[in-house]
Formats: C-alpha cells, sequence, structure tokens
C-alpha cells in the first residue's frame, strides 16, 4: 500500500489528473468511479488498454469482489489519503484507472453504413459539462461518432470523462487538426452537412436526414467560425422566441440529433 | 467611495451573494454584468424593483454613460478591490445590482391562453448550470412559464442568474411548497401533464403538444419522484440508442420543449 503523496507513481497520476499535456504525452487518460471502470474490464478491447487500477484502502476488498474481471488488472492499493490527493471528486469512490488512449478514423465515427451516419462535428467548443453533455447525448441519439476541432476543450478532462456517463468509451470520436478539411472529407463520404447557425436559411426541421448528416456546432460564446460554417452544404436555425439570443451548445445539439432520432423512426 | 471590505454594505453585499437565505429574507437577487443590468433598467417594472446598482470605480464612469437609464437609480462606487471581493466571478464586469424580487402566480405561468400554455415543471433540480439552461431554453421555446418545487435549487444562486443568459428576468416561474397540489392546479386549468419517464408508455413524439402542455422533469440523478410522476396524465419517454441509460435533465427539457415548437409551427 501506497502512504505517501511524496510516492514516484502517486506523483504521476496527480500530474495525469492536472495537465491536459500528461496526457497526452503518456497515451492515457484517467477513469475515475466503479461504474465506468466495470464497463472496462467488462469490455475485451478496452481491458486490453487498462494500464493500471488504483484502489483505496478502505473499498480495495469490495470492488475487488464486486467488480468481475478487476483481478486480471494490474492494481495498487493507496492509502484512503493518497486516494484523496489523487482524486478530481469531492467524494472519492475509491477506484481510479489509467487506461491507454484508442485512436479512431473517420471510418470509425461513419459507423457501418455512412448512408445514415450521423456525425456531431464541434468546432472550438470550451465548456467541459458540454462537452461531456453532447457525448451522452449523441449515444442516446443514435449518433455514430463525433468530429471536434484539436482547439476544442481536452476530452480527456476529468471533468468531461465524467459527464460523458460512459459515452467516451463507446462513441467513436476524431480530434482534427484541421476541422475544414476534414468536414470535406465527410463531405466526399456522401454526408450532408449543416450548419448550426444564428443566420440559417431554414428551420432545423425543413430538412431531411434520414441519409447520412452531420451537424456543425460552435463555440459557446462566438458560435461556428465562419471558415467552418462555409464548409456546410445547408444553414439551419433553431427558431428561437421570446428575447432569447442563442442556445447552450449542448441543447442545441442535442435538439438537432434527436430531429435525426424522430425523422428516422417516422 | 467604499474602500473597505468591513463596510457594512460590502459586508452585507458578501453576504446576500453568498447565502440563500440571507436572500430571502431580503426578498432580493443579485443580477452582475452590464448586460443584465442594462435589461434591467430599460424594463419599467424591473426598474423599480431596483435597490441599488453597485459599480467597480474604474468603470463606473463608463457605464454611466453606457446604459441609459442607469442614472435614474441608486448608484454606489466600489473601490475595484472591494467590487472583486463581493463579486461572484472571477473577471468582474465591475456592476452589480441589488434587485427586488417579482412575485407571479399560476396566472403568469399559464400566459394569456391556458389552451395553448407551455409549461416545465421541476421537481428538485439541483444543478444551477440545468436550472440556468432550462430557463433560458424555455424562453426559446416560447414556453408561458416554469413551476418548481421548493427544494430546487435556488433559482437565484448566481450561478442560475448568470446561466439563464437573461431568461431570468422574462419567464414567469412560480415555486411551490405541494408540488402535486400545484401540478392538480395546473390540470384542473385544462393544461395536459406530461411525466418525462424512463418508464413511459410512449414516445415523447407520439403525442399531440398542440393544445395547453406541461412536462414533469425529475432530478438529475433520481428522475422523479413517485408521488409527482403519479399526478401526469400520461408518461412518455425519449427513446435512447446505444448503452445510454440517462439523459440530463436540461437536455431532456429540452428536447421536449421544442418538440412542443415544432408540432405548433407545423
Amino acid at each position: 500500500m501506497i502512504t505517501s503523496t511524496g510516492n514516484a507513481q502517486v506523483k504521476e497520476l496527480a500530474r495525469l489528473m492536472k495537465k491536459s499535456r500528461a496526457r497526452e504525452e503518456a497515451g492515457v487518460f484517467l477513469v475515475e468511479g466503479p461504474r465506468m471502470t466495470g464497463e472496462l474490464v467488462a469490455d475485451e478491447t478496452w481491458k486490453s488498454h487498462m494500464e493500471k487500477v488504483y484502489l483505496s484502502d478502505s473499498r480495495a476488498k469490495r470492488y475487488m469482489e464486486e467488480i468481475p474481471g478487476l483481478r486480471g488488472c494490474r492494481t495498487e492499493i493507496l492509502s484512503d489519503t493518497v486516494f484523496s490527493y489523487v482524486s478530481d471528486t469531492k467524494t472519492p469512490q475509491g477506484i481510479l484507472a489509467v487506461v491507454r488512449r484508442r485512436e479512431y478514423g473517420m471510418q470509425d465515427i461513419l459507423g457501418n453504413d455512412p448512408g445514415s451516419a450521423l456525425v456531431a462535428v464541434l468546432d472550438n467548443l470550451q465548456d467541459p459539462g458540454n462537452m461531456g453533455t453532447i457525448f451522452r447525448t449523441a449515444e442516446a441519439a443514435g449518433a455514430t461518432g463525433i468530429l471536434m476541432s484539436s482547439d476544442c476543450v481536452d476530452i480527456y478532462n476529468p471533468k468531461v470523462v465524467r459527464s460523458t456517463m460512459g459515452a467516451l468509451l463507446r462513441m467513436p470520436f476524431l480530434c482534427a487538426e484541421d476541422l475544414t478539411a476534414a468536414i470535406k472529407e465527410l463531405k466526399s463520404a456522401g454526408i450532408r452537412t449543416y450548419a448550426a447557425h444564428l443566420a440559417g436559411e431554414k428551420f432545423y426541421d425543413q430538412e431531411n436526414y434520414v441519409g447520412g448528416t452531420a451537424f456543425l456546432i460552435g463555440n459557446e460564446g462566438n458560435g461556428l467560425r465562419e471558415s467552418v460554417a462555409e464548409c456546410a452544404d445547408c444553414r439551419i436555425k433553431i427558431p428561437m422566441a421570446g428575447k432569447a439570443e442563442s442556445l447552450n451548445a449542448a441543447v442545441a445539439a442535442s435538439i438537432l440529433m434527436y430531429e435525426v432520432s424522430r425523422q428516422k423512426r417516422n
């Protein structure tokens, strides 16, 4: 059992928790809590990506019994104090996994049939809660994947990981250095691209989304960059009553993705 | 100009910022930033509710020139340091208003024509961001008002006020000690009530919402209390693909309210 925050492993863990750059250089991300860790070990591919699972002294025995498959992983026990020190949450749940990242390609985010793909394209999205919520809703709405500009909030930020409610482990995503080039690639694959835009010519529900569809969603404060909006086949708007001037980015993405789900069912 | 955080007014302001109870006892709430303060002074009713506007030394002159109507308000200048001390934000914008609350009744949240009312009913909603987002989206979707249980997060929490993006000043709302009694009142007024529920019999988009409609939205972790869900005329569910188990409360409310907006337009 590790009982000192001066321990080299603990220091590295704290660094991985806090620094996006450190996580990227190591090619890993951190997952906290029994729920998501349980999902990781239950999935063959993810299980092969587990580097180590850290358990708090007081919960270790329980988790080893309750989470099938945990015994096959490399584990390390931390004293409760040390665990609290590395945890990102106020009330640590006593289990934390270091996981090697998976790499997805354009094929993955389009799914098996590009003719019915649904992709959320995120341009410079900054809020961790919005990013997590979009992953969560995208999965529920039946999206095939997420494409994002490389200047979005770090998808492996612990708050993002948490707020995806596990969707991060199930939803393929691609981070593009050149978002406009990636959007062109989507279009070449036959995906129709729609920019959610205040200056949209049509309301979002006047278009047909039964074929391969991508929605371009902009930054919280500034909306889509013009260079990105220009790539879209069509600009659509979500009508707004009252004096409302915009919608939250995750809300806008959710309304659009669920309109696709609605059309496909009807 | 007030230059000490020991000043009695400053102490009271800091207390109002931090404590829900203090705000309630004083019957006020706080609004930060030039945008929302400008909206307050531009509206006759709200202007009559302004108790005092606090300005930071470095911004006072600018705001007095830029915000029409501010001259008619009682103002007080704080040194920049004192302003930062009372502000709830990391980068204070230098203007903060103390505003007397408005009281709304059931009639207000139903609007002029209950036959086309749209009400969001919130049961024990806890997250300030979700509460703010629901106000913001409700206005945009054309809702007439919001009904909430008295154990929801304080609507006058500074983070809630901020995240409504001004909708708090425009959207009537009612806080009910007895939510089930208030829902019965809605029903007596001819409003059809729908519980957003994982065990819904129908998908949300299979119902007709062109008449007076209310959606019951539950707590983030636990969903609707059974005693509240039981009040509904009908339970509806939002279909979920993949392994998603639930949606964010604000996202669920947004999808439902925009379905009403869509049906009314089509």
